[in-house]
């Protein structure tokens, strides 16, 4: 460390991503002073690895399916899709990989911002390396928030880090379609990307230790987001457990018992874990690696001043939730530095009361699967009392106009003591904007007599509503 | 009458579009017989004339319209809409105006028909005249549900009505695209019926005697429909009070002021007025051709065993409220049937209460028009305390991923006193399923403070709700 800066601010936010970037927006709003601590791009992994090029790879797949569905458009598409240029509006949306927007929006919003990496150095303390090695040690009046986020995991396969791997950065910002793609994992990631990318132009195999791909969503999203997949081209295989893999020249080789799969680049997206490991957690009595332990209001148990927030607490990994819980812990920050009593009582507005039951998601493949709160699953481990509601979306009348032959589910799962909606699954093309009005059913706790008065529009897909309430009343 | 049968049946129903197909079916779930009377097509308007073949016609164009709108999928546009084709995925949508499939659901349902035009004559009665002269004298013991729905209006324009004009079921079932047709009015029928053909490959002129289109609708929905309109190459002229009309030749000819407009068809659609003409109400002291004046549980005014259901009472005049209508004012006949005391208590099983406060509607327009309850305009005119808060959606990720250069609005309609929302407009391309997450916050009287829980997915296009959440927090 050549020289060393001192500065103090209210809250010092570890971490540039939308869950710090929200952190410091609104408890500067709120009337404190922050700074952003950021040692990659400012943004972070959703603007520029994740959920923005991710969707733009998959926008223009989406729109001509369904072009094509549709009996008297589909004569119209007689070419393909333009691969360079859907690579190219992915580009439009990262910016090129460059933050100068994100930067000018943080200085307009009256944060500060310090470039290099950060690390706690004890109780309020930042200290932050740049490129050069210079330090600066930020002190927070009020609390430090770490937004650090998380990273793809690796498995302990024998030669796998060796290979050069692509990770989901690597997959959303690829420049060109790799003919072979292998993919390790079944979840969001791995079949968001082979969707993406079997459409444009790669050969994908997807490789699932378990026995369905999403496995954590309804069983009956797996099944069609298996078949679609099996459909479109991509060779999905179950019960495929790879135990080592190396390079042939440039080919990349996993073998996984008897069985050997050849691609030309693998994208391991087994899950995800917090990026803690070198962030100075043990100066203050945490286990690096490991997810911050917080409560509702994000508060790090037993140290008051240390806030975790987004990935970096692990209990929801998504970008919209880590914003939410941004604005939750920053209006609790806030409320603590006027010395107002903050309780994390439910649904207040300084708790992430809807990380435990009310997450929403939205898995981009073809069909997309948009869900939101407990699973009939998840019900039933919690011992809830609850029914399980299912119709086809295709016998909807908007369905049908939307396209030819549609097929979709919708599976609603119901409190049958307090007769509200515990969650509900869309799953079939263009089903992500039906969510939303799940997730106000089930945050608001509407009750299902009142449902009945919410009437769909006529003929909007909306009225699987309808159908699934008669389904309701009409029992199983 | 050549000769004359008598049948009694619990509840008589007259007019088996969806409406009264809704009834019928609700009251014989709750263990009363029904008896359905139509004259026409069972399956009515919205089946054969309304919303299933204008939303048919429309779809091929509305999706095409969104590929072109996503560099690199635009690329593989490079033929035309199949005209021909969307013309006869109509066809298959109305199923070549047979309804063969309706009468199969009907008698599956325990539902009788009796085919033929029904007058009211008297208390309790009805007979039916099938088409050789027959007569069919059916008495009800329980209730008589007048559900003959509404028609186009003609408006008292000098030689209109011998020009053989369109009303919307020719416009809705056209076997060609006129190559002139111009269109009298600018509610939502002659907006979609506008883009439909103009798409279709006619030339539209929309002429409007106000100063512009969709005028019970938010102020930004009519002025973005007028642009898209006019981008798309239809004639929009406000201001336009047409009073004469003649045919030279195959030529429509419209006369207003020292104006003349001229075209191949001319479709009408000014409004609807009740089809109560020729039903007999002025045997139960009613005035023929007037809306049925009627309570929240649908009962006509002093005549306790009479419902008007649907279209017919002039409530609101769209298929999913008709459809609402029938539920409640079938649970309504069945729990008085059973001598149950029903009071039209407001959001109770058994009163319509969406009716007047949560109607929603979509325009199936492009842009689309989707909004439900309260406009700024009827809050002012209510009385009610409130703000109105608006945002574009394009500057919302999901819609700049939907589309390059997304262009809409959302309107909120916010209570002031009790945070909640009166009502909720969405202007822009794709919104139609963005609606029901409103139309449940509207009708669940979900507070402000409980919807900053509903956390959008990201990145959807409902991320325009915590928009709309930050605007009205941060005020105007």
């Amino acid at each position: 460390m050549s020289s060393a800066r001192e500065r103090t601010y209210d809250v010092v936010v570890l971490g540039a991503g939308s869950t710090g970037e929200n952190v410091a927006d609104v408890v500067v709003k709120g009337g404190l002073s922050a700074v952003l601590v950021e040692s990659e791009l400012v943004g972070g992994e959703c603007s520029y690895w994740a959920c923005m090029p991710s969707k733009a790879l998959l926008r223009g797949t989406e729109v001509l399916t369904e072009a094509r569905a549709v009996d008297g458009a589909k004569q119209a598409v007689t070419g393909e899709q333009d691969v360079a240029a859907t690579l190219a509006r992915r580009d439009s949306f990262t910016h090129g990989w460059d933050d100068s927007s994100q930067v000018d929006w943080v200085q307009g919003a009256g944060i500060d911002l310090v470039r290099g990496t950060g690390r706690l150095a004890g109780e309020r303390a930042v200290v932050v390396t740049d490129a050069d090695g210079n330090g600066t040690r930020l002190t927070a009046r009020v609390a430090v928030a770490v937004c650090t986020g998380s990273v793809g995991k690796l498995p302990p396969v024998d030669g796998l880090a060796d290979v050069d791997p692509w990770g989901p950065r690597e997959a959303t910002s690829a420049k060109e379609a790799p003919a072979r793609l292998l993919i390790l994992g079944g979840g969001y990631v791995g079949c968001e990307m082979a969707t993406a990318w079997q459409a444009l132009g790669s050969q994908v195999t997807l490789l699932q230790r378990g026995d369905r791909l999403l496995p954590r969503s309804e069983p009956q999203a797996g099944e069609a987001v298996t078949e679609a997949l099996r459909a479109a081209g991509v060779d999905v295989r179950f019960g495929v457990g790879v135990t080592a893999a190396r390079r042939e020249g440039t080919e990349v080789v996993l073998t996984a018992g008897d069985e050997e799969y050849r691609g030309d680049e693998v994208l391991v997206a087994i899950g995800r874990a917090a990026r803690t490991t070198d962030i100075g957690l043990d100066t203050v009595g945490l286990e690096p690696g490991e997810y911050l332990p917080v409560d509702d209001t994000l508060q790090v148990d037993g140290l008051p001043w240390l806030y975790g927030v987004g990935d970096a607490n692990g209990r929801q990994l998504l970008t919209h939730m880590g914003k939410y819980q941004a604005r939750q812990a920053a209006a609790a920050i806030v409320a603590r530095s006027r010395g107002e009593q903050v309780d994390g009582a439910a649904w207040s507005p300084t708790a992430a009361t809807a990380d435990a039951t009310a997450t929403p998601s939205v898995v981009f493949t073809m069909p997309q699967v948009a869900s939101v709160g407990r699973t009939a699953a998840d019900a039933r481990e919690a011992g809830l009392p609850h029914r399980v509601v299912e119709y086809p979306i295709g016998s909807v009348a908007g369905a049908s106009l939307f396209a030819d032959g549609y097929t979709g589910t919708a599976v609603a799962v119901v409190d049958t003591e307090r007769e509200v909606l515990l969650g509900v699954t869309f799953i079939g093309p263009g089903v992500a904007e039906l969510l939303h009005a799940a997730t106000i059913a089930v945050v608001g706790e509407v009750p299902i007599a009142r449902l009945w008065h919410a009437v769909p529009a006529y003929p909007t897909m909306s009225e699987i509503w309808l159908r699934l309430l008669e389904t309701w009343r009409d029992g199983d």
